[in-house]
């Protein structure tokens, strides 16, 4: 008999692997087959997106945000990269008996005011109980509706040869925020998570350059996640410039000292898009102009076709390989 | 500093002050604030429904069912009493480290084959997993988008003074079937739980009477639970006949055993609608024309407004308050 692991709830391989073998398989549908964050689902003639999310995050607050703020993002960043607009959000809850609901009621606020400031309602929610010890706290679960404009074009969702490959700001905020509030780094002030809802900047982005091919927000994982990802779905190479990658002092500075790779840290206001290197320019231009943009960087090509590869140059001009990770190294950091 | 119960979790009194104190508040708008099961989401002239179920069932297997197949047709149902037809889950997994794959495939099979019956498609999904100890064994959310055909009447969802109550089966087996899988009762043979999809049944239903006032599946909190919500939400009374409420043999010796009453056990393939009595023997030959309405009876009426009761009469005559029940006396049931 074979077992769960911590591993294969990761973004990574493992995490593939428990996906495709088991919910694939059975649930069988060519949209759950194509493994996006969010289903589109066609409705009578308009088409609208569907996602869903848990969050076991640990601790539940943290430097930037708490775990109803990430529940609210989380889902409406699935949505916004589909290209939808987000409308609806469900929430429920499983909670241990014996959780403070004063705790409850700051979660719930928080998760109002990301919903306002995303422009989402939360319509419908359901919560559970289990006795002490049956979980871990609270655990909460989003799903969320977005909305296809009619005249709108559905992306693509596939790189292709001649792509740039953008970073919408600098990476790995949530997972060090989490990691040194978890483990009490004690970094000085401390490191806040980026999370933040995605949907008005990738609003702003497709309207400035609708021939976008994919978005993806990076979170379990990372950029690397997403890169690979990609790279195997379409048997492509992506080749990084590593000094191109925005990484912020703080965050570089906390990598050296714990050796991580800020390029497999998770993002939760981050997105990844692959565009027509004609057009990465006008991308990146649209990106500065929102606040959260203002670090857009482009940071790669997809270069050719035929392996399924990511690698990158280093600032020395070496080649190296940027591999899928295996599993989740930080688990429960949503 | 008060404290999450687990009574709060259960679908009585607690459990709706808990909705009211902290997630109305919280999240404020219209379509919550109905407290439907499922929420009407207007879609560009077109709408859809949309509800949300988390599943923390304990056994997970259990006779005539298993959490896999409750999660479907919790979700399912909970679209179906809205009068739409549900189309779209999504399944999120919360699985503790250590839980065995054979398991979790055993559970993806049921899911699949309850979906496919129910005629829906599970069409995106999320997993996230924990540490041992982090939850017991496995947690499933459904969302689910249904929809309603533009010529439909959307139901009120109010009872009125001169509408039958309908149940559509016997009622308890859901609720004595985990109880007696979880304490070991042995009872020979074991109890089955009615876990069931609805929408078929329901779709027969609102084709022959589309005048339906309200429909509720009777999960949580039982027969019992959704009458004291009609009542509390109208100001109705509410006027049970005890001799008309359809009770199987093995059902009402192990009531009567136990000491409980089958009206506050949970069901998960019966519901309760409302219909002006005039309509109401064509309701009930609609039911019983469906394998799953074979025992349907009309068990009371709406007498009049002015007070929130519920009241039966027993059969020696008598009058007895049918109260909320206060919370959940057997709780993970679903």
């Amino acid at each position: 008999m074979s077992f769960v692991s911590l591993a294969m709830g990761g973004g990574g391989r493992l995490y593939r692997r428990l996906v495709e073998e088991y919910f694939l398989p059975a649930f069988a549908n060519a949209e759950l087959q194509k493994m996006n964050d969010a289903a589109v689902c066609g409705l009578s003639g308009d088409r609208i997106a569907l996602t869903t999310d848990s969050f076991v995050v640990q601790p539940r607050f943290f430097p930037g945000g708490d775990i109803g703020r990430l529940a609210v993002c989380g889902t409406v960043n699935d949505l916004a990269v589909s290209g939808a607009r987000p409308m609806y959000l469900t929430c429920s809850m499983i909670i241990e008996a014996g959780f403070p609901l004063e705790e409850l009621a700051r979660i719930c606020t928080s998760m109002a005011e990301t919903a306002r400031q995303a422009g989402v309602q939360i319509v419908t929610g359901d919560t559970k109980a289990v006795e002490k010890g049956g979980c871990d706290g609270l655990f909460i679960n989003t799903a969320g509706v977005g909305l296809f404009d009619s005249a709108q074009r559905i992306l693509p969702q596939r790189p292709a040869v001649g792509d740039a490959i953008l970073v919408s700001g600098n990476i790995g905020y949530h997972g060090m925020a989490i990691l040194s509030a978890r483990e009490n780094f004690g970094f000085e002030p401390p490191i806040p998570s980026d999370v933040a809802p995605l949907n008005q900047i990738i609003d702003c982005l497709l309207r400035a350059v609708p021939q976008i091919s994919c978005l993806r927000d990076a979170t379990r994982g990372g950029v690397a996640a997403v890169l690979n990802e990609w790279a195997q779905q379409e048997q492509c190479h992506i080749v990084l410039q590593r000094e191109q990658v925005p990484v912020a002092g703080e965050i570089a500075t906390a990598c050296d000292l714990l050796g991580l790779d800020p390029l497999y840290l998770a993002n939760e206001g981050r997105f990844v898009a692959a565009v027509n290197a004609v057009h990465a320019q006008r991308a990146i231009s649209a990106l500065h102009a929102h606040t959260l943009g203002k670090d857009a960087a482009i940071i790669g090509y997809v270069t050719e076709q035929g392996q399924a590869l990511v690698s990158e140059k280093t600032v020395f001009g070496a080649n190296r390989i940027v591999d899928m990770p295996e599993g989740e190294r930080f688990p429960r950091i949503c």
